[in-house]
């Protein structure tokens, strides 16, 4: 099979390895649609995400859709054919978190993508059965690779306690931006402000959820919130939105920055206020199934960018191309010559065929 | 001021009385419009609900809307001439139940309408100030009436822990089942089942939220829902609605009826099922009044009877004309004759003015 | 190796099997000590409960404690010697119950000694890894056994909300009702009441955690409970209880009895309690570990018999012996002749030498 | 009556007042004792906490018991004579946080001692009725008015979410961090680990509910807790702290600091922390009673020092004496010269007469 293999920081390449045999419980996935990940462009651009470092060739992606072709021992080979969303966590059951429900938090997670461990950017993978997550026909393969970041959102806005009536500040209107305020909208929120530095990128963020949007200097005047997500990773955003919470009000950090921030702790303090992270997610893809297949979110509407698996160079810097959202590889598709990727707005051709 | 008042049971008259004046603290509202609850024409008919036992003259009618036309002393005069919707409650704010956020639980507790306390079929009624929530314009007063269900709608799905691409179960398609339907489908369920004995109730569930409605005898077979509320009070639709639900679920009981039930109780013990029940609720009229002014909620639909302040008695038996679903007394009309209300469908005058 | 085996409703008898291999992931006890459970009992003297039904011969037992003396594929021998307390389910780890954290409610549970699962009462038995729990040295093995009902009493007292300065109305002083006392009290309850038909169950509630004992007939006039445990299974008691929580208070029902109950609904309803069972438990065993060698809790003082393998009959119906709390089975040891099991009180040799 | 006033920074003086009146719905009290908090310390010596600036002539005193001698309109006069201990808000009732159940964060908050609101450091104050509450006979005069602090430990202790067999850390081995330690050990937790720069602490906290004590440089190495609490305000302790807690764990920040504080934020979003602070507490009352009446807590312990009512300036600086913990004023008594307060350990006279 192809594969696209970052060799070192800075190049990615095709290479051909052996298609994987699945062990048992897992499942063989012959991969339809990968979406490309901020921490995919990190690790192509710098080799590391804070603790974790890339120290030998690795295969990015861990959004990911396709097919299961192929399965272990255990597993009931009437899942051959089934199409399926990739969950691309791989914790152990056994430990104190998983038994918990927190089996995202678990410490001995292998998860796709994250040093050393290979990611989806290649025609097959394997991954556990039960988190090879049946997608319904209503759901195309991109959207179905979308549901990670969607999870992602779903987490964050869980997090917030914002529910129906509810107010939600976020910050940032990238994808988890994006995806938090359709997230927010689908929970009855019907306060939904985005703050962002890139006016086009508020334009994006009204047609996702937000009620109203604002630049970063507004915020300190708006009336208090009930939850802030911060999805920038920005510290000025994440002070100014701390100091619009009304009292016993949440704050979710989401967004990834520096290792250590400075944050107005007596405004903490006084309001009580509940502040916490988003690192994964657990229990999202029904979730996510239930919301794409009612329509409460769009997530092909995210994608600007489509390429083949050998220009996946390409996808990892699209997002330094004007109003890109979001890049997907298609893994089956060659284009025989890399850079010829192509930027394009709206739904997909796979969107538009199902 | 005119007032409607059930002299015994089966008889209600109009009177004349002095208009109230309001103590410290309160607001006196010359009413709007006042919806109709079941719990009235149980009163009406039967002179007690439960314990709460009718002996002597009352005014019944405890959803309401109006407008502020006088203060008392602590309440600023500028709220004189505010449209208000009148949470009916006047709890001890220094009960324990209060203190904890319970405040629809004090013991202490006036509410209108119910033995010994008058209601607000009259034509101006006295409230405290801070349970007389100010409605934005595009709010019409009947819909400002209707907070008071939603409101029992709202307290119901709340405690269904039902959240977005959740299910639920509700058996009812009355009043109540119909708001628990409109707020869950707020709350981004994606599975909303209502089951009902009359076909004619389950067409209208479905252009009120449902996604999907059973005869009761259809309800066994169903798969697990996360949540089963009941808004039928039927013993045989509860102990259905208890089958379906999935290890960990809730089962939310609004609807009143006998004051023992038998259970299947070793399905709550295996399954961990969280049963609890509705009585009133708290804290929920920011969230009724978010929600209609979105739109996410449409009472005014529900409205299928209107009546002047002397035709009570027809309003009060307007649950047995069919395709009743809510009947709503206007206090500052006077027909001149009794029994000359009529029935009607669809949207209200008020609602069209708006 | 010997096992004890339920042949026939009412029969046990020794039986020579052969030790069983450990598969992946298991491990090998040679068990020390096995609490006799009333749903021992119950099987013994029934051939069922509820749904389960006896079919085969099955080995009974679910409560014990032993020594690692193999290891499957996967699970490192340096737990060879380790002394553990068995947690006796098999969950599904995949299943969307374990995976939310209530592994207990997995549908594809296998679990000691329900049909057709075969439990302890045997010189050695099979458990996962992870079910295996460590013990301290300074635990014996009789405590170690009987961190299984004290994780019923850890899972009811979770559920119950009670906390520190808090009060609990226990209904039932059997081994149930005794852990949960002592639990309660760990939790820094300070309100304790159990109530039961029997004056010499009463004492010894006295001993463990009660701060007051109470009859049945009592329990009407006592001042409201934040929350209400029934381990006693009698409706009698599940009513009177049930009328004695407070507004928003919790109902806890752990004791098995009918599958249909008629409970006092409009109670439920009108303080808005939140009633709930416990099947089994989860997250537990490290909980009752620091419980124990904290000394909050006292599990010897519970045991009242002790037995051979050769004398389980006994052991099953030593709970129809005045005082009798718990029998303990000590798989090792063999009398040689069946019907010499002696009850004794306070605490066990076990205990003593430790 | 005598009132100690804090007249300018750094300068306290007696005065007389007329005794006040109490205004319908409160309580005069006859003030028994008044501990003094680091708050009352820091408005003495800084004239200001964060945006709290004392711009005239303030009574100091938060923490304070006394007996009822005067009831105003609408408080039943069976109240006078009764012994109490104030809670010393006083929340509007009626707004938003007060009707959540969070009384205690309500924006129009009047509470003891804080500018421009009179304390306790008086012969006389008054208080709502219900913020009077009733003492048991077995509780003193010196125990009831730290049931102030003790509520600050209890609302620290409730939001760690610590519970039976878990473990906490408490950074800070003053007033608060010892409460805090003794509330944690009522809960149930098995490791209370507490951390001081000064030995002398340490070994106080040792006697107060601490299972263990360690220096600063000893808590990187300490295996993960539940729950981190900050009771020291100290920005390197809270850098510490968050650093050993265990995966969804909670930090709660009850010490006051700098008003911005930077935190290893990579390690709250990785590990998906909840971080929280305490400002006041609301529903502690009642539990801090049933604490103290069963023996749970021990408040009588922390008092190092006991002051007459024109003694205040030396109370005020008793923090600044070798093993000081906890100083009481006595606003009955008058030395007749200033200055001559005694620090003492142990037990208070009070205590050993009750």
């Amino acid at each position: 099979m192809t594969v696209s293999v970052l060799v070192e920081t800075g190049r990615v390449e095709t290479e051909t390895r052996p298609v994987p045999t699945p062990v048992p419980g897992d499942v063989l996935v012959e991969i339809a649609a990968v979406g490309v990940c901020g921490s995919d462009a990190h690790y192509y651009r710098h080799g590391r995400i804070g603790d974790h470092v890339v120290t030998g060739p690795i295969v990015l992606g861990h959004e990911a859709s396709g097919r299961i072709v192929a399965v272990g021992d255990g597993v009931s080979p009437s899942r051959i054919g089934e199409r399926v969303s990739i969950e691309p966590q791989r914790p152990d059951p056994d430990s104190v978190e998983s038994r918990r429900g927190d089996y995202h938090l678990c410490p001995h997670m292998e998860f796709y993508a994250t040093p050393p461990i290979d990611g989806a950017l290649a025609q097959y993978a394997t991954i556990g059965a039960a988190f090879a997550h049946p997608v319904p026909d209503s759901v195309g393969d991109v959207a179905a690779a979308l549901f990670e970041p969607l999870s992602v959102g779903i987490a964050s806005i869980r997090k917030s306690g914002v529910t129906v009536g509810g107010s939600v500040l976020i910050a940032g209107a990238g994808p988890i931006g994006l995806v938090c305020a359709e997230v927010a909208r689908a929970h009855g929120a019907t306060r939904i402000v985005v703050s962002d530095i890139d006016a086009a990128r508020l334009e994006t963020a009204a047609r996702f959820g937000a009620t109203a949007v604002v630049g970063p200097d507004e915020v300190a005047g708006l009336d208090p919130f009930d939850a802030f997500v911060d999805a920038s990773g920005a510290p000025s955003a994440i002070t100014a939105g701390i100091g619009v919470v009304r009292p016993a009000g949440r704050v979710v950090l989401v967004g990834m920055g520096a290792s250590a921030l400075t944050i107005p702790v007596s405004t903490v303090q006084n309001r009580e206020l509940v502040l916490t992270g988003v690192f994964r997610y657990a229990n999202t893809w029904p979730t996510a199934t239930a919301l794409v297949t009612a329509g409460l979110v769009d997530l092909d509407a995210m994608v600007t960018g489509q390429f083949a698996l050998d220009e996946v160079a390409d996808a990892l810097d699209a997002d330094r191309v004007e109003g890109s959202i979001k890049a997907v590889v298609f893994p089956q598709r060659l284009s025989g010559q890399q850079g010829t990727g192509h930027q394009d707005h709206g739904h997909t051709e796979e969107e538009k065929a199902s």
